[in-house]
């Protein structure tokens, strides 16, 4: 594939207006680089994700939702440090140029830059195995960004949204789950039930609005990309805590009370991954508040447990402790 | 490869030194997002490149020097645009697990983080074919930022360094050159030859110094990635001009002097790229002073040609204007 077929493409997401103007962007596409100038005494937040085709998503995979979904994962980091989505770079190799599949991409990648005001400023499109790299910016004040070493013991636990559906929507991709053989529909969805599934693996909604909105309250924050057990871990090693959950306490969709079991959706909940729902502690007497600032998006946010002083992390259901088999979940 | 190995190979990039301390970065590796916060009034310039195995670089090219090359063609954006480094992120997708060559790969990358104190502060990790991509975050002045859109009539255009010794190293690397099966030595290159050149190509200077220090008298500014006819056009479309160059002026090395006649030399220089040069246009005024700053830093800046109106690129030899084959460089 030549240079100037690249520069095609390149300039395809140009002309789909992917560049759109945007406050705190000087300097967009076009240059040796993009320049961003965020306010004085505001800062910002980056961070970088790496799509591969065959590892993170299938061959054949709609190259909208493709582009919705490596948007969104990297928004919902974003969304974890409590900042205001800003802009994006995004780095394409791509087999073989193909205008339907890029002009699909590029659809895509236009609905959630519009949705959260986030206009692509630059990257590079090069030939190879079809990968996505993006890297998203978000803006806000160094000294309120929301990080992951801020838990307080008392605080609690809490999530946005429910869990485990985007890791059982892997089941009908036919992909092979990293939560083992065993793990499995209870009850065969019907066609609603799997498009819901899939929707929350094809576009998940990166909670920035809540995230800044309720960014005062809350004291530690972290996205759940890996699975809660795995990316909670994250918040008490870096804040030197430990945490009791609650399993009963979970929140979950009627989509996956109604095909996994309870063994199954605890499963998917606690070691499946690709939420990007946040996951964060607050005082108990924030908490209505909350929950007040999440109603008002029509969010839900469920308290699961609360920080303790020590360190791991303990699970109970109905009161009971559980031990958790070490090699059950793949971050433990 | 499981998610704790490659927690293990990005953890050895932090181990590795690479995450040091820079002021503008609030915080590194570790959380969901990095944070940079520029002094006041100062913006940040921001590039992207991803290379790909088999198409950027060979399979089995040495872990270091691909690093390190790596870092510096994103480098030589941000010295095009006249900015400080200030920071870069890396999406490192690997097929396996290696941790020889991680180490190799961490190496390089720390020795030039450090020559232009740039940390990583982020990135991801993630399994596949071979390819690095890396963002350089670069700082300065947003209204003194070099661009391609401010080339002058009248402006002399000069380069950095010499020309085409990186594009000749691919001859010694095995690969096929956009140049054609017709760009061959003339000479037999020697042991020492050959290593001059392979340094060009794996571990190019990115000219940040030069371009920082003689961004007030530089007008239009790019890096030569492209080579010279391609990365000048941008230059010429960008600023609404023409140009006219003089092929006897374009500089070479003496390695490239010895190995190649002239026609070669000039087919390099225009057509092959990889040079990691400064292409840039300055009042004929200035170009003293700014030779007195490349002269202190041990750089030669070498006047090409000139800006004139209309547009589009004359080309003369020995007075004379050459006919350029529309189909004798990639570019055009």
């Amino acid at each position: 594939m030549s240079y100037s077929e690249f520069e095609l493409i390149r300039r395809c997401f140009v002309d789909e207006g992917l560049g759109f103007d945007r406050e705190g962007v000087v300097l967009g596409i076009g240059d040796d680089a993009a320049i961003v100038q965020p306010p004085n005494g505001m800062a910002i937040a980056l961070s970088l994700d790496t799509l591969v085709e065959g590892v993170h998503f299938l061959k054949h995979a709609p190259a909208r939702l493709l582009a919705r979904r490596a948007l969104a994962v990297n928004l919902s980091d974003i969304a974890a440090m409590g900042a205001e989505p800003l802009c994006f770079t995004l780095g394409l190799t791509l087999p073989e140029s193909d205008d339907g599949w890029v002009a699909e991409f590029a659809a895509g990648l236009l609905e959630s830059a519009r949705q959260f005001n986030c206009p692509l400023i630059g990257g590079d499109t090069t030939r190879g195995p079809l990968a996505i790299t993006i890297q998203v910016h978000g803006m806000g004040r160094a000294e309120s960004f929301l990080r992951r070493s801020s838990a307080r013991v008392g605080d609690l636990v809490c999530v946005t949204g429910t869990l485990g559906d985007a890791a059982t929507a892997l089941l009908l991709l036919g992909c092979e789950s990293h939560l083992g053989p065993q793990f499995a529909f209870t009850s065969r969805p019907n066609k609603t039930q799997e498009q819901a599934l899939l929707a929350r693996y094809y576009t998940p909604q990166p909670r920035t609005d809540f995230a800044q909105q309720a960014r005062e309250q809350i004291n530690a924050c972290i996205d759940l990309s890996d699975g809660l057990l795995g990316d909670l871990a994250h918040i008490l090693e870096a804040s030197c805590v430990s945490a009791q959950l609650d399993l009963e306490a979970l929140p979950y969709s009627k989509t996956l009370m109604a095909v996994l079991c309870a063994e199954q959706r605890e499963r998917a909940a606690l070691g499946g991954g690709d939420d990007y729902e946040l996951c964060f502690t607050v005082a108990p007497e924030s908490l209505a508040g909350v929950q007040d600032i999440a109603r008002a998006l029509a969010l839900a946010v469920t308290p699961i447990g609360v920080i303790a002083e020590g360190s791991g992390l303990t699970l109970s259901r109905a009161g009971e402790a559980i031990e958790l088999a070490s090699n059950a979940y793949r971050h433990f």
